[in-house]
C-alpha cells in the first residue's frame, strides 16, 4: 500500500508479530500472511517485508516455487482500514509497479487464496502466476465503492487473465464472486474445497520444484510478460534465440536424459542473477 | 450504419415513431431499440438517436448508469436490410469507430440482449461494458456469410473479449451461439431466462448507481481502454496518478465514511466533462 | 522443428512413407501428418511437407478450408526425439515464426486433435485457426520438463487464446489437460468424443467451405491477427476501409442476394494472391 511521505506507518513503531511468515520444504517457501486478526489486511509493513521475503527467494538456489497464503480465515482482506482513513485527504506516493512483484520474479509464484481477497489483496493474487482459490473464498475488486480506481495496475492485468467484458464487470460494480465463479471465468485456475486449497497449491508448487526446471520457468515467465507488450514477430524471434541457446544447455540433455531413461530430472537450481 | 453519401436514407424522410425510447428511473437510463416490426434492424437514424441520448446521459449528472435493450422479440437483428441492398455497390463512407461509443462513455453501459443480435447488433452489444443475454437469445456475427469483413473494429474488441481462438471461430463461421453459450465464453457476461435479462440488467445497473462511485467508475473505464493498447509500465504509474488523486478526493472520503458508519454511500454524480 | 546446420535430418534419406498426407473433398482439404508409429512425431521432413502443402492450398480456388489431423491414436506427440537428441548440445538454426503458417494463410484452418498434442504438436493446433480435440485427447506444452523455453512464439499465442493465467499454468507445469478441460479454458473450442472429432471437423470446415465468403474469411483473418498489435483506432479505421471495398463489391452482391432468396450463396473461391 502507499505510504504517507511525513510519517511512518504505525505498525512499525511497536514489537508486532512478523507481518509475513516465511517457511520452505524442499524446493517450495511458503509464505503466510501474518495478520489472521486483521484478516491480514495490507500495510506497508506487510508488503516492504513479502516484498523483501521474494527478492531473498529468488537468489537463493535452494527455493524453487513459492506460495502465498493467508493466516486464518481471510488471504488479505484488502488495505488495512487504519492506513486508509489515515491517508484520506493525505498527499501521498504511491508505486504503481509495486504490487507486480511475484510476475516480475524469475521463480513461479503461486496464490493458494484461502479466503477473503479484497483490493489491494486480490490485485496481489492477480500478479501471482497461478491461482487458487477457495471454492467459497470470497474475491472483489473493491475500489469503485471506496471513491478509488483500478489501482496497481489491476486494469492492465485483469483483463489479460479474464478478457475485457468480465474485467469491466469485477472493476466497475465490485461485486463478490466466490472462487469456483473465479475459476469458471479465469480469475483463477483452481478452486478446491477451502481445506484443501492451501495442500493443493503446495502440492502444485512441489511438481514445479521437483519436475520442472528452474532456468525454463524463469525464461517461460519473461517470455510471457514481454510477449503481452510485443508484437507476433519480435516474440517469434526471441523464442527463436531462446531455443537455440537452450538446445545447447545442461537443463536440456538433463531433460532428455531423465526421460529416456524414465527418472525424475536433476536440474540445478537457480541463484542470484549473473 | 453506414450512409450513403449522395441520398438521405429513408427512414428519415417520414413520419416514423422514434427508432429509439429513452426513460429513467432514478439513476439508471433505459435506452430500447424501437423498431420490434423490423426486429430493431439498425438504421442511420437509430445509430443518430442513439449515440446522442448516450452523449446527453453522459452530460447529465442524474444518469449514473445506462441499458440498452430491444422492443419485442430481438435486441438488434443487424442492417436494416433495405438499406443494405441500397448500398450494395454504391460509394459510401463509414465512420468506423461510431459503434463504440458506449464504451467511450464515462458512464457505464449495459447491454440487455433480449432476444437475436446479429451483424451490427452484435456489434453494439460487444461495446458495452458488461452484457446480459437472453439464455435463449442468437447471437452471430454474420458478416461471413454476407460476403461482409469484421465490422466497426469487431476484429479489435471480440478477441479482447472471448480471445482469439473463440472470436476465429465466430467471425469465420457466423455460427449462431445461445446465450448460455455465450456466457461460457465470456461473450457475454450473464446469461439469465429470457423473462428475466432486463430486470437483472436494470438491477445489476441499479446497483452501479447507487453503491459504486461514479468518478471512480470512469476512471476505471478510461484505464481499461488504454491499458489495451498500453505497457505493463505506462498502465501502472498511470494507476499511481490517479490512486494518489483519488486518495485526496471527495469520493474517497465518503467511501470510506459510508463503510465504516455501515450506511449508502453518497457519491456525487457526473456532469459535462469539464 | 529446428535443422542441424551440418547434417541434413535422417529421415530425408531413405525412402519413407510420405509424412504428410493430402487429400480433397470438395472445398475441404485434408491434411493427416503421416508418423502413425511415432505418433507423428515432429521432424523436419513432416515440417517442410506440411508447410508446402498449405501453400499450395492457399493458392487453389478449389481449396476453401483446411483440416489438419493425425494418423492412428495421436496427433503430434512432440519433436522427433531422435532428433531432439541429436540437437542436444549441437549449434543450430531455428526459425521462430515458421509454426504460425496455418494463422498466416488466407484460409480458415481446423485443427482436427484426434489424440495427444505435446510440445511444437501442441504449437501447430494454436496457430490453426479453430480447434476441435478429442475429448481425451491429452494436451501438454511440455517444455519445462525437457528444459527447453515456450517455442516458436507459444509464449505469445497461448495468452491470447486463454488468457495470461491459464498460459502460465500450463507453459510453466506443462501438465496435461484432457480435451474436455481444454474447452473449458478456450485452448480448443470443441471438445467432441474421440470417434466423432475427425468428422465434426470436416463437416465445420465444410460449412465454412459452402456457407461462408472466402473472402470474407481472408479479410477476417487478417483484421483478426493484425488487431492483436493495434490500437483500437488503427483498427477500427482499417474496418472502415475494408467495409467500403466489401459493400462495392460481388460478393457482397451474392451474400445478399442469396439470403433475399433463400439460396445457398455461390461466392468465387481464392487463388493465388494477386
Amino acid at each position: 500500500m502507499a505510504r504517507t511521505t511525513d510519517q511512518p506507518p504505525p505498525e512499525e513503531a511497536g514489537a508486532h508479530p512478523a507481518p509475513v511468515l516465511s517457511e520452505r520444504d524442499g524446493g517450495v517457501l511458503l509464505l503466510t500472511l501474518n495478520r489472521p486478526d486483521r484478516l491480514n489486511a495490507w500495510t506497508p509493513g506487510m508488503a516492504d517485508r513479502l516484498f523483501a521475503l521474494l527478492r531473498e527467494a529468488d537468489d537463493d538456489p535452494a527455493v524453487r516455487a513459492i506460495v502465498i497464503t493467508g493466516a486464518g480465515r481471510a488471504f488479505c482482506a484488502g488495505a488495512d482500514m487504519d492506513t486508509l482513513s489515515g491517508i484520506s485527504g493525505a498527499r501521498i506516493e504511491v508505486d504503481g509497479r509495486s504490487m507486480a512483484a511475484p510476475a516480475r520474479l524469475r521463480k513461479p509464484v503461486v496464490a493458494a487464496v484461502n479466503g477473503s481477497a479484497a483490493g489491494v489483496g486480490l490485485v496481489l493474487a492477480l500478479f501471482c502466476d497461478v491461482r487458487f482459490a477457495a471454492d467459497d473464498a470470497k474475491l472483489t475488486t473493491s475500489f469503485s465503492r471506496r471513491g478509488l480506481v483500478a489501482e496497481y495496475a489491476a486494469a492492465w492485468q485483469l483483463p489479460r487473465l479474464v478478457g475485457q467484458g468480465r474485467a469491466m464487470d469485477l472493476l466497475l460494480s465490485s461485486r463478490v464472486v466466490l472462487g469456483a465463479e473465479a475459476r469458471d471465468m479465469g480469475l483463477v485456475d483452481f478452486s478446491p474445497p477451502r481445506e484443501d486449497v492451501l495442500a493443493e497449491a503446495l502440492s502444485y508448487a512441489g511438481v514445479l520444484a521437483s519436475e520442472c526446471s528452474p532456468r525454463s520457468m524463469a525464461a517461460v515467465k519473461g517470455q510471457v510478460l514481454r510477449a503481452q507488450e510485443a508484437g507476433f514477430d519480435d516474440a517469434a524471434d526471441e523464442s527463436a534465440g531462446l531455443m537455440a541457446d537452450a538446445f545447447a544447455a545442461e537443463d536440456f540433455a538433463e531433460g532428455i536424459g531423465s526421460y529416456l531413461e524414465k527418472r525424475p530430472p536433476r536440474f540445478p537450481g537457480l541463484g542470484a542473477r549473473e
